[in-house]
């Protein structure tokens, strides 16, 4: 490579932290939203994002906003699961670490409840002792969330009697058996409680909550800082697009890939 | 909730599972690929995709394309690192289990390069033992790919000489230091080589892979799996769309975060 760019340091050792330090180094104005008028649990002046881990969760659910949220000024992200330590995916080949167990955990600016396979899902809700644990926290929290059918184990804890929500495209029917009402959406919101449709749905109500948390230019600033400018080489990300045969294939899919 | 659909089980518990026996027991023809001429490097008939993790890898990067391909008929995701246990991402708040040690695996149909904070990734392209693994990995790979700056990695370990290629949008200049053209894409396929642009990107190029490791019904089907029918709520995903103030403040964000 000849020339830097921006009188970079050219060196291979200088090759990203010059890119960084290039633009900030460059005088630009720089505003970072401190997290307004929410209260912060963490008792350090981080507000406090608790995202639950369980067996057989879906790890796109809780990776996408993950990686928008733990980047924003003043947040500090969590993995909290019933013990501290690797949490198993629904297909088995990849475990997250929780860094909490449930019990240790008495408060979270915000709490979000990933998705998962037939089998965590449906222990989750019916797991009285989640439930008990998921009430407590939402009393204090600044928003409640939810990624694909994690909403229904909000459901099932009680919490969306009433309200619109969404959820996977494929558990849709499901969300009246909880007491919500099926929304289109993305995401949808309902007082402090948003949920989010599935799986890659977790990154756009990420960065709406990025916003919510922080402020519209925060929210932008990450979702350029993830390069999410999607443009997938296929049209069949929902149901709507979707014909019946990439439908039963999908769930096939699914089925076949659970452990 | 009154009616299940479609004769579905209502209760509870029947929720999840209801819906995929109802699809698949629905008697629609399902097609799944078999993943064609690849040759099966795991010994049991799986074609096996090694993701390569290391301390400061970008979560994203690893987990989008994990969660297309964990799915796709015959593919056996494994994370693999300089030891095995836990590697952490970045922002030092979130670690994934490796599953094997780099030392271990000899053999992978797919190699996987995820991208990383500025520290991990000189790390990586500084470690000639990890550019020695990468290369007799390659040697025999029916795909090698990267995302976001692991395709710096590659490039360090001496792949992508002379080839055009995709990186994070912060370090396109910098793929010219490892020999190869910036080219523009959410992925770059040069033969049998196959780098994305940043942390999202994953995504797209994990559908692409898909389609390459078994087919397009495969594809259009995980595409759904995923929901991913993205609908961001801002439109700055790239430095051609954002201006000048959010990509300084993308900077910054990332600067502050990195551990």
């Amino acid at each position: 490579m000849s020339k830097g760019v921006a009188g970079r340091e050219p060196s291979r050792r200088g090759v990203l932290r010059g890119a960084v330090s290039g633009a900030v180094g460059a005088g630009i104005a720089v505003a970072v939203g401190a997290g307004g008028a929410a209260e912060a649990a963490t008792g350090d002046g981080h507000l406090s994002v608790a995202v639950l881990l369980y067996d057989g969760f879906t790890a796109l659910d809780a990776v996408g906003p993950f990686e928008v949220l733990c980047r924003v000024p003043g947040v500090r992200v969590t993995m909290v699961a019933r013990e501290a330590g690797p949490v198993t995916t629904d297909t088995g080949e990849l475990s997250l670490v929780a860094e909490r167990a449930m019990r240790d955990v008495h408060r979270a600016d915000v709490l979000l409840v990933p998705g998962g396979g037939d089998r965590g899902v449906m222990a989750m809700m019916d797991d009285t002792g989640v439930h008990e644990w998921i009430r407590r926290i939402h009393r204090r929290t600044v928003w409640t969330t939810s990624v694909c059918t994690g909403s229904l184990i909000l459901g099932a804890a009680g919490l969306l009697r009433g309200l619109p929500a969404t959820t996977y495209w494929a558990a849709r029917p499901y969300l009246a058996e909880v007491g919500a009402t099926y929304t289109p959406g993305r995401y949808v919101e309902a007082g402090k409680i948003i949920t989010a449709a599935g799986v890659s749905a977790g990154i756009d109500m990420g960065l709406h909550l990025a916003a919510r948390l922080s402020d519209t230019e925060v929210a932008k600033a990450m979702q350029l800082a993830v390069e999410y400018d999607p443009d997938p080489p296929y049209d069949t990300g929902s149901p709507e697009k979707a014909d019946a045969r990439t439908e039963a294939l999908a769930l096939k899919l699914l089925a076949d890939s659970a452990v």
